[in-house]
């Protein structure tokens, strides 16, 4: 699915890197959750190989047999299994952030995350009286996934994976008509996070700029919870526009 | 295209309003700039009274006069004339705000807009060499909108139109591809805003929730930005999950 991205018809020279697109095994930590959990199991249908992480293992590797289960045997798809979170990040490259913005600092600050290609999808989200708003961090100039840069400055950070739905990634659905948008500083990390997002809506993730446009990605979920209320819907967002990208 | 936005099938009883959707008369402020004199020709191709309006009286009746010639004596169409930005509040009831966020507080506060349903559509961006992001309003916790608020108090505010392309405006194609996210604390006057979308995208606009999600929306316009460089398109996003809204 993530072949000729540029919808250009036949390539006349084979593609680099075969037919299949890349394989990852990524560490979910926050892998009990429901964003985590339903990430894990997209991203297992497709190949890739999936670390549950949890704070205690013996939780992760409940919610591994649930996954597992709910693949059904799918040819070829990834295995899913659970660990502590130091664990899976250690046997992992690629490390998806999937908990709340609560302690989401001291999480990431005591995990070893040196050269891990990280992606945040950490929403920090306030609700009160008159619905959802994305809470303030740094006085408006940073967002969860900065802060996780800072904290982890050998790894390199992206945002992506948002404003999918929980309830959307645990379905039956083939695929989400939802695009998800990847912003970070590094062209070869992000590239991670857009062949991942193939596995959630069928086509590449959509380079959505520098990381710190992660301010705007994060609180845009308060304003999919606000339209959810308003039309009793699970909403998403499709960027227009660009073709076959 | 306003009316069952429900989508629950053929209504039992009429509707009040009739079979036509509400027509507005409609001061654009900033009417000479690129999404403003776009806006007007979209709203007047659909049955809108625009009055654009400039500092200057002269610039704006001569964009209004090529607007009108693009509408091209199109059966139904509402006429578009010029004015001062002070003449064009007086005769509207509907103010549309699309001026560069540089200036924008000064202007806003020497307009007499009491009484009037303001929709603003002013993207407060900066750029430097990583390109385009969202200027910090208020330490993060304000928007061009809620500004606007303030400093019209006896107006409604709302904001809507920030993430359409202006190129997509002026072009020739019947609607753009892409969804209106109204905001405001009003829902009578979000109400307008969400007719006007209708003018623009064939649909309604899609209510977002209250106005202080205007922080999200006016700088997600820099995330549109840089996909558009990066993809070289004019990008825009549509709300999925929502049936026939």
């Amino acid at each position: 699915m993530a072949e000729n991205p540029d919808n250009s018809g036949t390539p006349e020279t084979p593609e680099v890197t075969g037919a299949d697109p890349a394989t990852y095994t990524v560490a979910v930590i926050g892998g009990t959750g429901p964003q985590g959990k339903g990430l894990g199991y997209r991203f297992a249908r497709h190949g890739h190989t999936v670390i549950l992480g949890s704070r205690a293992a013996e939780k992760a590797e409940t919610v591994a047999a649930e996954v597992t289960e709910r693949l059904g045997g799918l040819d070829g798809a990834g295995a899913v299994s659970g660990a502590t979170n130091e664990d899976a990040v250690a046997a992992a490259s690629v490390v998806l952030l999937a908990v709340p913005y609560d302690g989401h600092d001291e999480l990431v600050a005591a995990l070893d995350l040196a050269g891990r290609t990280v992606i945040s999808c950490v929403n920090p989200l306030a609700f009160d009286q008159r619905g959802a708003h994305g809470r303030v961090i740094d006085g408006g100039e940073g967002s969860a996934a900065e802060s996780a840069q800072r904290l982890a400055p050998e790894a390199v950070v992206v945002g992506a994976f948002h404003n999918v739905s929980a309830v959307g990634l645990w379905s039956e659905e083939d695929y989400l008509d939802e695009d998800v948008i990847v912003v970070g500083d590094s062209v070869e990390a992000k590239q991670v996070a857009i062949d991942l997002a193939a596995s959630v809506t069928g086509r590449p993730g959509v380079d959505g700029g520098k990381l710190r446009l992660a301010r705007v990605l994060e609180p845009f979920t308060a304003v999919l919870i606000s339209i959810n209320r308003k039309y009793k819907a699970h909403s998403g967002i499709r960027v227009t526009g660009l073709g076959g990208h």
